[in-house]
């Protein structure tokens, strides 16, 4: 068991805007290991990103910047076609917001996970993947990116050196063809905090995820992402971490060791 | 005339947004020593961020942080009340943006200039100014803010050690109070070239300025704005560098240097 | 007591923005008489305006339009200094929006009012009011504005022929001069529903209102508010409606007779 | 020549969106019998609209909405995939802002122009079509649509007996599958007033093109449009009412008769 990954659980964090309100950052925080903070463009504004910021500061969880699609309306959930220059532009842009917000604190960027909509597209479409993956280099080059686990991207990734964090889903059930059974469906997202921690320990020990009604099939991951919104997630943190805690396979990130 | 100070050319650039083209930057490059970059909130799409980061680097041209309000509808020029903490992020959030892209290109940050509504406010409203120059210190302690010289503001940062370029207008007419002339009224814009240099040589020599039918008043300033929508900028510039030039006076900014 | 007027309760609405989600529309809009709908410049989308008007007719509750600055971030909480003829223009493109909106479901428009920092703005500012009062018009003449009970704006209606419904606030404190405490101060808003319906009682009977740790001050009003977002706002209207029907203040609008 | 259908010379207007200038409105509207005007979503805002909109009554010329996909950044040029039930709201919200702030003017809406990427998704997704139809027909079902001549969506609107105003290109060089040669593609956009000309009378007189180094193929159009961004657009449209005039062919629309 020792080859077994250390576990990181993330959320994603600071989607509120002005005054509407998304998900509950405050109590979701001190319950996890990362956090995908929101730049501005699907959902965030400075205020709420330098609130997330300090918020994880304190908890010393890590901090990975969530770019996505210029679409407040769409929360970056709607498919959109922006030109590589174009896209590369608006990537290098959220990061560098949050990345020197992050720094003005004394705190380091640890991640990228683009969001939504990009975020799916990326994991089939390669020639959209180089386009992001160039602008998070261009930033900074060692920064990793964190995405869809036994993608296409993650392959793309491994055979071209680029720093990858594979991200499994701990509540949402998984199809026969390895992507997330669609929101669209009934059984979409799992709230059951057994099931979800269950899910979590086959893919960290067996390499494997059990389907909705279908067969095993292998998935490795190193990040497991829970939904904020998921009504289940604070529970489902508590439980989560005693079982891995017991298994010792969470890992302690110290922030300044990092 | 040794103790004349070094003049610096500055104009607001990277104004456009999507399809929608602002100014005339690539013909007014060249002819400046100093631009500032619009940063996505009045004006600027990070596309446009970073044609104009290009533009000016090819051009050895010092890059300023431009942030306004959001307020995309008003271009940054209608008064807004902000709290503190928010404007205070919404500042960080917008200079960190351009600081990592121009970073990711080789630049240096070389002072920040806020705008329309905001600049305005700044130049007599200490506690509102004090709230930008934190957050612009928070980023980088060392960041010069440009703003309004002969200001309440300049007072301000001179007594209280905030590093300060005092800026004058090449094409605006001035009031006997100090203030520019209000664009709501006639002959509030300076079209004839030879005028505006006559002011820039008389404000940069003499440390005062003539007022629109009134006398003439003490003013310093060591970066002079030509607005880029001024249907003579290009030949204004071609005009005042022949003569800056002849009287020593331009700067001769080297990046690697700076 | 027959002198005594019709009460209406009302209730702003419509305020979610795509994934952003605001108040709880489905269970008040029962409960209440008229709903103010968010237009899409302080809030709302298109979505949930036609969601909402969809709501507001299957519960027969009169509908206005809520129109208000162009700032989604703000919430239109925050001023802006915008030109007369271009708010002109914002109010009646929101008004129009939502009046073809509803009446393409069979709706008739009942009244107009303004959201926020701008209903504030107009309860003092004469000159900013009839610039909104004269949009309002243009769209419909007959259309009458709710503003703040007792305010100068409502003196300039009565004496200009103006069609308006002052409306009070079921679940504020008011101040002495007769505004609103602000919301930065403790005590600034009723959260208990005995508490809240007494007010109502004291201003529809009494047509004056007790001032936080001041004096009864005179206060006539017909429509009353109770923010969607007050986290006693079902029980404070189920409390209200019991003890308005025991009084016979309670409207009983029906949308065919209005 | 009887039989020859009158022509519509329409323009794209309106798309100013604050101090953003698109295009050259007051020297086109003149010159043309149609106008579509932006609505608020892919550009234009509220103030831009009215003023077209007096500008478009002034000069007698027929008004149609043009509404797009909520994305300003991108002009409405991108390509977006927007559930069936949001899109229908944000179709009806543009159209009946417009048709208020038309009618408060005494004006009347004459058509419906979807804009750009949704324009052009529409004349192949019949599903989308008549998505944007039933939304058009919500607000006014004697509304036409104005689409691509000779398109799938032609065929359907005919086949439905929905009013379909078909439309086809002056400034723009036909591919022989009958859409549009590509913007990214050399000559792609006709300057040639001369040649424009010839391709109207061609369409109208012959219902037929000239392709792009390929065949004559079938074209019938009732409107043709001009792009207002077309460095010879004013040029054009003066030779090209020059020839329609000895033609006989330009429509003599009043506003009050139509």
């Amino acid at each position: 068991m020792n080859e077994s990954p250390k576990i990181l659980i993330n959320c994603d964090m600071g989607e509120s805007y002005g005054p509407f309100k998304v998900g509950n950052d405050e109590a979701l925080m001190p319950l996890i290991d990362a956090c995908n903070i929101a730049c501005g463009f699907h959902a965030g504004d400075p205020w709420h990103m330098e609130k997330t910021i300090d918020l994880a500061l304190e908890h010393k969880v890590l901090i990975g910047a969530h770019p996505g699609y210029p679409d407040l309306q769409g929360f970056g959930r709607r498919p959109m076609h922006i030109p590589a220059k174009e896209l590369s532009a608006i990537i290098k842009y959220q990061i560098a917001a949050l990345k020197g917000m992050l720094e003005s604190k004394g705190g380091n960027l640890h991640h990228v996970k683009p969001h939504g909509a990009l975020y799916n597209a990326m994991a089939n479409d390669i020639a959209l993947a180089k386009t992001v993956i160039e602008a998070i280099h261009a930033i900074d080059s060692t920064l990793p990116l964190m995405g869809l686990a036994g993608s296409c991207l993650q392959q793309y990734a491994e055979s071209h050196q680029v720093p990858f964090i594979p991200e499994a889903f701990a509540d949402r059930y998984y199809e026969p063809h390895g992507m997330l059974r669609s929101r669209t469906l009934a059984n979409a997202v799992i709230v059951d905090p057994e099931k979800a921690t269950q899910q979590v320990i086959q893919i960290a020990y067996q390499q494997h995820v059990s389907t909705y009604e279908g067969p095993l099939i292998p998935l490795a991951a190193q990040s497991f992402c829970i939904h904020g919104d998921n009504p289940s997630a604070v529970n489902m943190l508590d439980v989560l971490r005693n079982v891995l805690n017991d298994h010792s396979l969470l890992t302690q990130y110290i922030l300044n060791e990092d």
